[in-house]
C-alpha cells in the first residue's frame, strides 16, 4: 500500500468524480505507469463491489441481457459501473465509436456508468488491463460492477476470472457453442445461460449441459442452466446471479475466490515485471541472436536459450 | 542447430510423411517441449515455402477467398499447406470437427494439405504456436504455406506477421472493418482486399483505403487495394499476392522481412523460457505475496515488485 498521501486523480475517483474515472480507465486500457500507480494508491479502496462477468461467443445476445441484469439492480437502488470489453457491444456503443454513447433504459442514468475497451493492445494485455479497470469500477463506489466479454479464447477466460460470479451465455444458433465448451469457457461458469430459449434446439442444448454437469466431479456449487430470451427478460439470468453471490458470501468462500483470482493477476504482473526487468537494453543482443536464427547458424530455440543463459549469467 | 542426428520424427516429416506431419502439428499446438525439440531438429530445412498470410474480420468470406488463392498455386503445380486458425473456418471443417474434413476443389488433392487449430492454449500461446506450425509445414516441403486467422486481435496481427505476404480481408457488410483499422490490422496488410465487391458500400470503402493509403507516410511497397467477389474468384487477391512475393525476393527484401518477424518471435520465446526459469518452484512465495494483496496488507503492484526482487536477489 501507498504510504504517501493519495495522488489527486485517485482522490478524485473516490470522490466519484466520473471524469476521473473516464481518465484513470484510459490509463488502465493502455496500462501504462500511470495505471500502475493508480492501481497502487486506489488498492485499499477496492474489494466493496459485487463483481459480475457476462460472457460467451459472439451474437449470442449477452449486450441485451447484460442491459436486463443492470436493469434489475437498479430497480433494488443499487449503482452499476460496467465495462464491455467487445468491440461491438451495443452496451456501450462499440468501443470503436470511442464515445460514451448509451442504449436502453440506461441511457441517462447517473447511477450506471458504462464503458467499453477496444481489443487491441499488447498480448496478453487486455488481460491485465481489464481486471485493473474492474478494480477502478469498484474503488469509485458502484454497488455493481459488471464485465461484458465476447469471445471463447483466453483472455475472455482470464478476464471472466477477476469477477465473484460468471455467467456465460450460448444460444442455440451459435455455431460457437461446441467451441466454447472445448475452449474451457463452462468450467469458468457459476451460471450457464441457454438464451434465445423459444428457438430450436435450445432445449436439447440445456439438456446438454446439464448432462456436462452431471458427469463433471462432484463441486461445492452447481452451476445452474437457466433459460432466457432476449426479447423479453432476464430476470432468470439475475437470479442465477444473486443465488451464487448469496453463496460466495458464506463462510468466507468470496474471500477464497478472490485470492485465487489475485493469484492469477499477481503471476501475469511478475511476468510482465521480470521481462522489462530483463529484457530492458537488450535489443542488441536479441538482434545478434534472430541474425544467427536467420541465417541458419543456430536454430530459434538454441538462439532463444543462449539469449536466456547470458541475461541470467 | 542440433548437432545430434535427426530425430525419426523429424527426419519423416523432411521425408513428407503426412502421418508424422499431423503429429508434429499436434505437438505445435500444445508447444510442449517435444514441439521445440522438432522446432529445434527441424529448423535449418525451414524457409523454403512462400509463406503467405489472410485475415480479417469473421464473415468477410476469407476461407472462400483462400480456397481460390489455393487452386490458383494448384494451377501452376505447386503444393499447398495451410493452416487455419480459426475454429470456425469451412477450410478445414472448422478445429471444432477435430477432424480432417474438406470441403471444394481441395478434397482428395494429396499436394494439398489442410489443418486448423483452435483458440484454446495459454495466453498468446497461439501466437507462438503457429509460426511453428507454418515451419513444420515449410519443413514437409510445400511450396507454398498459408495460414488463415480469424479476427482482428492481436493474436491475428503476430499470426499474420510470421507471413511474408499478408492479404487483410473485408467486407462492406462487415461492421468491424472500422475496428480491424484501428486495432492496426491495416498496417499489417501487404495486400488489401474488399471481398463481396458487387454490395453497396464496396466501393466507396475500397476509396477510404485508398484514401488512408494516400496520407499515410511513403513506405517502399503500396498495398494494392483489389477488389473480389467471393462467389466470382479470388484471381485479383492471387496475383496481388505474387507481386507482392516477387518484389520481396528483389534485394534481399525478403530476408529482411523473416528477420524482423524472427525477432519478435525470439521475444516471445525468451519471455517465456525466462519466466518458466524464474517462477519455477516459486508457488509459495506467489501464494504468499497474493494473500497480502488479498488482505490488503500490500497493494498487487508492491506485492508483484517484491515477488520480482526476491526473485532476481
Amino acid at each position: 500500500m501507498s504510504t504517501t498521501p493519495l495522488p489527486p486523480d485517485a482522490e478524485a475517483i473516490l470522490r466519484g468524480d466520473r471524469r476521473a474515472l473516464g481518465k484513470g480507465l484510459t490509463c488502465a486500457e493502455a496500462m501504462d505507469d500511470e495505471a500502475l500507480a493508480l492501481l497502487d494508491a486506489l488498492w485499499g479502496s477496492t474489494g466493496r463491489a459485487r463483481r459480475i462477468g457476462i460472457t460467451g461467443p459472439p451474437g449470442v445476445g449477452k449486450s441485451t441481457l447484460a442491459s436486463g441484469v443492470i436493469r434489475a439492480h437498479r430497480a433494488l437502488g443499487r449503482s452499476v459501473g460496467v465495462l464491455a470489453v467487445d468491440p461491438s457491444s451495443p452496451l456501450t456503443g462499440g468501443a470503436l465509436l470511442g464515445d460514451r454513447h448509451r442504449m436502453g433504459a440506461e441511457a441517462g442514468d447517473p447511477n450506471v456508468f458504462l464503458r467499453s475497451f477496444g481489443s487491441r493492445g499488447s498480448t496478453g494485455g487486455l488481460s491485465r488491463a481489464a481486471p485493473f479497470a474492474l478494480d477502478l469500477l469498484d474503488a469509485a463506489g458502484f454497488d455493481v460492477v459488471l464485465v461484458e466479454t465476447a469471445g471463447v479464447g483466453q483472455t475472455e477466460i482470464e478476464v471472466a476470472t477477476s469477477a465473484d460470479s460468471v455467467a456465460v451465455v450460448l444460444s442455440p444458433e451459435s455455431g460457437d457453442a461446441v467451441q466454447a465448451m472445448k475452449a474451457g469457457l463452462i468450467e469458468i461458469a457459476d451460471v450457464l445461460c441457454v438464451n434465445k430459449a423459444d428457438r430450436e434446439g435450445a432445449e436439447a442444448m440445456a439438456e446438454a449441459l446439464e448432462g456436462m454437469l452431471d458427469r463433471a466431479p462432484p463441486a461445492p456449487w452447481r452451476p445452474p442452466v437457466v433459460r432466457t430470451r432476449a426479447l423479453e427478460d432476464a430476470t432468470a439470468l439475475f437470479e442465477a446471479l444473486e443465488a451464487h453471490g448469496t453463496w460466495l458470501l458464506e463462510g468466507g468462500r468470496i474471500e477464497e475466490r478472490r485470492r485465487r483470482g489475485l493469484r492469477g493477476r499477481l503471476r501475469t504482473l511478475v511476468h510482465a515485471l521480470l521481462a522489462e526487468r530483463l529484457l530492458a537494453g537488450r535489443d542488441a543482443l536479441l538482434d545478434a541472436r534472430a541474425g544467427e536464427a536467420a541465417g541458419k547458424r543456430r536454430s530459434l530455440l538454441d538462439a532463444a536459450r543462449s539469449t536466456v543463459e547470458e541475461i541470467l549469467r
